[in-house]
């Protein structure tokens, strides 16, 4: 019978090193790290070894001959080396450790198809995406979400200290929020299911009990567009406050937790933003707040452009405003507030000054819309007054008008498309280059 | 045509005070604080209020007979309340405000059901749950979903501190890992997706890319039968680990994640804890390790008890282990290991000493399985003959595979039931009590 501490091996914490933290330690200590062969540059009687842990060194190792040599020297194998720590300058980082043993862990079974270690992968994104597994290996491609995960904490930073309590909602539900057709439909037990395309109702209905929420989780949307902005499955970052005085209170939360999460990356992120060439857009005093009908008209007579639909914003307009931004304000962002009831959801708050249009807002970033928000509706008969305009029956949206039934502050909130702020950062071109696995209406692996 | 600064509200930031900061002020200091009304005593010349912001504060107001007062002072209105802060002992927390000035922000639209203010809701669960947007409201209901939230912060603690990167994987896939017939599938523009049942394909993926990847996320199951401990969607909190020397450094890992939870909600959530009357369980030296055969038979031997499937663990002999593991261990926690091939999926790795069984483990926690976890294959090779001896097609993993192929360490992980160890941690007997809004067979509202 086997008994407890049998074959218990003794847990590995603090047998190896971080490769971040080798930095801090005086040349000449003695350390042991873990990682993949990045490269390995034979230099004929002994090679270069570039170690990626969760950072990159260069290791020197003396060549013996040995049985396994062979196996041990190839890009891709899992290692650990033991040696001392040398000052190199012309090492990336300045440190370099002199190989005393090198023990393999693990072999890949085949040889790379391509070189990984790059500086750009030559490789086409279709391509690079169908091999995500290899292909973030890549020093550059690797840091793109060690920036998405940067811009996280720095929204949670700002959400957690700002009173915000983190919710999860349900991505199964009975009835869409956004209403349309883009909505993903299943069988559910021998009823009907949708994937949730926002955490709209739930963030709403915890607004009574916690004042503040936020998610930050996938939603899903069955646009039948492939376009080089849009997913159907992304990750939103949703937030919704109650006692609010009007939506600039949400404008000026956003403008806070953007703040937050460009201070993160450039506290804690500058390796990647180096390596990918990312300047950090500036937020200085407040983001400039322009409405719609009047961004509209700006841009039209500003860039001598005949105004089409008036209810939407075309993707050449957004990309206008954003150049007005810049150009009359300096500002990579940008406010555009007050859109037409026609392209608002039924929960959106008619402005009581104009009600061909809501108390809501986009926020564009470098020409791109990336957010979405505004004041809801929080008085019951309203709602249910809009939802019939809409031509929706209440009946049908009950345990959501709970939450007006019984009583809600004044609130709104927002969802921002993590995956389009990131492209917009990195001046990407296709979103699919910021998600790590996309989904698209052909891609569903990896 | 409106202009930028027409209608703009300044934002609210700092026009209010969030009642937790209350009791950092010295009495006769004056306060604005805006809430939900949560209980109103009227006492002929004034009333009782007790506003409900991020925490309850106790308002003495004296009643004018001013128009509209009678709307002001009724449960559930959202009000803002300015007045001195005042010390009273038989006041919660000590303090009180008596009101100068209560403005009413907005009005339910119905009289409560029932009493939301009481310490115990007298509503059936079933009904508990169709209402959740209302009986969260309550103070103790409320304070699940903190306790909740403290976990989930409470283990991001621990994994950005030991060098986890959070990832976000996509929940629509084309393979599902677990395999079997518990998986939702839906069209997917003319083709067929599925719900992920975990990040399980992503986080190995990923491992070669940063070594340590963790998500907390939603997971789907189809299963088909209701029960007291399983939910359709559930979220897990996933991690995975690469160059472990076996699967008791993930243990060591969970160990650790557990003791940084626990200890976050000691130090953060002291009143919820309170009104809940949790009792945080004591993770002394480590969490005792029974291999799966072994605490079988001593169930057995100890409790009397007819060994039946050699292969699984009933709920009741899950019960009696976590019995043992108190009664011989002074333990809440006890994780199984070594369990047999046939119930563990095909990326788990065979016990080289008795390839029966595999390097994997549950963590119990108060008799029920909250985790399970292991090693897993990193070999090509030895991962294709797996899939093979499983009835696979390798052909049908193949980008999953690429993992494999292209090299990658040992690694291992696990994934943990969210609503299942607050469930546990409660001393519920329903896991619909720890989920928000739970989905089961017969649930997709709210």
């Amino acid at each position: 019978m086997r008994r407890i501490t049998r074959d218990k091996i003794k847990p590995s914490e603090h047998k190896y090193q971080e490769v971040s933290s080798l930095n801090r330690l005086p040349a000449g200590a003695r350390v042991t790290v873990r990682g993949m062969l990045y490269a390995v540059r034979d230099m004929g009687t002994f090679a270069f070894l570039i170690l990626r842990g969760d950072a990159l060194v260069q290791c020197v190792y003396n060549k013996t001959g040995a049985e396994g040599e062979r196996e041990l020297l190839r890009e891709e194998s899992a290692v650990e080396i033991t040696g001392v720590l040398g000052e190199e300058p012309r090492a990336k980082g300045g440190i370099e450790i002199r190989v005393e043993a090198a023990r393999l862990l693990s072999s890949p079974a085949a040889e790379l198809p391509f070189a990984l270690n790059k500086r750009t992968l030559n490789v086409a994104l279709e391509h690079e995406i169908g091999l995500r597994s290899l292909t973030l290996r890549n020093e550059r491609k690797r840091s793109v979400f060690k920036l998405q995960e940067g811009l996280v904490r720095g929204f949670r930073r700002y959400l957690e200290d700002s009173g915000f309590t983190e919710i999860f909602s349900p991505k199964l539900v009975a009835a869409s929020a956004e209403g349309g057709a883009n909505v993903f439909a299943l069988d559910y037990f021998g009823k009907k299911a949708y994937l949730a395309q926002s955490p709209q109702f739930y963030k709403q209905m915890l607004v009574p009990v916690y004042g503040r929420v936020f998610e930050i989780a996938p939603v899903f949307r069955a646009e039948k567009h492939d376009t080089a902005r849009h997913l159907n499955e992304y990750i939103s970052v949703d937030l919704e406050m109650g006692f609010i005085d009007s939506f600039y209170d949400i404008i000026a939360a956003e403008t806070a937790m953007l703040r937050s999460a460009l201070s993160y990356l450039a506290e804690h992120c500058a390796r990647c933003l180096e390596l990918l060439n990312v300047t950090l857009p500036q937020i200085g005093g407040e983001i400039p707040c322009i409405p719609f009908r009047e961004a509209k008209e700006r841009v039209a007579e500003r860039y001598a452009r005949k105004l089409r639909d008036p209810y939407d914003l075309e993707p050449e307009e957004e990309r206008l405003i954003g150049q007005l931004a810049k150009e009359e304000y300096g500002s990579d962002f940008v406010f555009v507030t007050h859109y037409p009831v026609k392209k608002r959801p039924f929960y959106a708050m008619d402005d009581p000054e104009d009600p061909a249009y809501t108390l809501s807002f986009d926020l564009l970033f470098r020409g791109m819309e990336i957010t979405t928000g505004g004041q809801r509706i929080h008085d019951y008969h309203t709602q249910v007054e809009k939802l019939r305009a809409k031509g929706l029956d209440p009946r049908d949206f009950e345990s959501y008008l709970q939450l007006h039934l019984y009583g809600c502050p004044p609130h709104g909130g927002l969802g921002m498309g993590l995956e389009r702020f990131l492209m917009k950062l990195l001046d990407e071109k296709n979103i699919r280059a910021t998600s790590m696995f996309p989904r698209d209406t052909t891609r569903l692996q990896p």
